[in-house]
């Protein structure tokens, strides 16, 4: 690269905008599809259906402890095919850059990229690259789709909760969000926290490939956290779903902070975690079995479908003994934090 | 919808993310993939071949003449796809939004996209919205990334251009970048011009039907134009390129203004053109047949592949009958046109 920033240039389509391509991010990037360089990869499709998923992310700071923009996009994107049951198969990085962006730092999201695709074992195959001016975007935003393969009787959706059911978790609740709360400029508290950024779907293959149907509901409560997560599962399944507190698992720095600032750890945003609804007889074996993998080694029942409480209903059984009814937050606790 | 500009809590995953989801940009944009609410969308896929592109829209104004950013958006990733003789099948809508932005311009964005969709009969099947706070992106961004079926057979690429080829274009070149310049704040020249901005599928759908593999490349020239274009499929296909200025059908108001403001409409980004390589025994029928379409009625043959030329040169024969090397642009020659 001639130019220690981006420049406008990069995204003109022309000669800069090829040298950015060729020099920068096809040989960081690039799958066998890629080096194609045509308008769209083509891509071999082995099952009849498929999982498709498209996320952008504008998480500011782009780097934090454990984690930058881009194996956070990566991730991201695996994770939502995995909580369809499907194998993640290729995925798309849309950039889109603001003027003066460092290189280095464009270079360094782009080589967390492709580690995160290799873990994950997908294929980066397709992508695009944009330069705003200066104050039109803020440093980078990044959209990344994905495709997944999905095996003939895999029907797993939010609608899939039955009554009976166990609520499973992979791990502690929200550490990524306090992660980047806590190196916000405003805030730069120093903190022992990182993002669990992570993908998931090796563990899912694994739980696929042993309940089978006996998985209901997958979903990774990023967004809006556990609570805004399972909130949506009760009302598109039409069930209530009991959450215990005290089996929740959060790390001492989480719930310090969270106490500190005011904030519900149960909405605050997860990107390595996903729920697991299952058939109760099964509950105890899924709990183990994701123990078994360095991204469930907390993993934990924490509730249950049913009770004699309204359809669409989260309750909160409280580590006290009380019972809380918890409904989305209307706005928003954190932006910017995915 | 309560407010009538965008919150930062309607990025939330909250309840007002979920009132902006169900209230306005679901029913506006749903496929019955859509509706399902999950991670991922599942689609059938019932070919072994699969094309999937991506893009981001940063368009600048997101309004003007003959369309705005969002059917540009659904346009631009249905021709991509179209590009590789794939039959458009699921899109995906990534939206990053402003706090502040008027829901009524979202609404006449969403609704402008779900035309689009419609024309080019291809589904919205999945979905994001972040909101960022007010100035950390200017006004929408959208990305859409699509999948697209491949038939067998169909091997439709920028480096399949053979020595004898003619090249084809199905209409007038710059309209899109000359109609997003005149309409910039800082020109506000009052104009006739209208983007092109158009789906090319139906187009390509009939020339793959009825050329089959005499069709060796086809690309839309969008950022960069038709010279950039011609140039790396030049490249790609280690071949030199023939361009006949005087066959070059161009608006007299993209030529006009182009002499005004001392641009090249060879350089201008079109989005609803697409240059067609195909065999020379039927180049003329192939004209012919696109200008049987709307969206090919000024179809014409402007060059050849081949010549006494460097592998990888692209040669405009000028109209006074000299012959000049055409490069790349170095830089940007118009940022923020699609």
């Amino acid at each position: 690269m001639d130019s220690d920033i981006i420049l406008l240039g990069h995204g003109s389509g022309g000669e800069m905008s090829h040298q950015l391509l060729e020099q920068l991010i096809i040989p960081i990037l690039s799958g066998s599809a890629f080096s194609q360089r045509n308008d769209a990869a083509v891509i071999d499709c082995p099952t009849r259906q498929l999982a498709f998923s498209t996320d952008s992310y504008v998480v500011d700071p782009i780097f934090f402890p454990g984690g930058n923009i881009g194996d956070l996009a990566i991730n991201g994107t695996v994770n939502d095919l995995a909580m369809r049951g499907a194998i993640p198969l290729a995925i798309s990085v849309a950039l889109i850059l603001e003027e003066g962006l460092a290189v280095d730092d464009l270079r360094r999201i782009l080589e967390s990229m492709a580690a995160a695709a290799r873990h994950a074992g997908v294929d980066i195959v397709t992508g695009d690259t944009k330069v705003v001016p200066r104050g039109s975007v803020d440093q980078v935003f990044i959209n990344t789709s994905g495709i997944g393969l999905l095996n003939d009787g895999v029907s797993i959706s939010g609608d899939q909760a039955c009554v009976g059911d166990r609520v499973l978790i992979n791990g502690t609740i929200g550490d990524h969000g306090m992660t980047v709360l806590a190196c916000r400029e405003e805030l730069a508290l120093s903190t022992t926290l990182e993002t669990d950024s992570m993908a998931l779907n090796h563990l899912v293959a694994d739980l696929v490939a042993t309940f089978g149907g006996k998985i209901h509901v997958l979903r990774d409560p990023t967004r809006g956290g556990v609570a805004t997560t399972l909130k949506e599962i009760a009302l598109q399944s039409q069930v209530a779903i009991q959450l215990n507190e005290s089996s929740l698992p959060v790390k001492p720095a989480v719930s310090g902070l969270s106490a500190l600032l005011g904030l519900d750890p149960l909405f605050v945003a997860n990107e390595g975690k996903l729920l697991v609804i299952v058939a109760a007889e099964v509950a105890d074996e899924a709990v183990a079995l994701m123990r078994r993998h360095s991204v469930g080694s907390d993993a934990a029942d924490i509730g249950a479908i049913g009770g004699d409480f309204e359809a669409g209903s989260l309750i909160l059984n409280t580590a006290i003994g009380g019972q809380r009814r918890v409904e989305m937050l209307s706005g928003d606790l954190l932006p910017r934090i995915c």
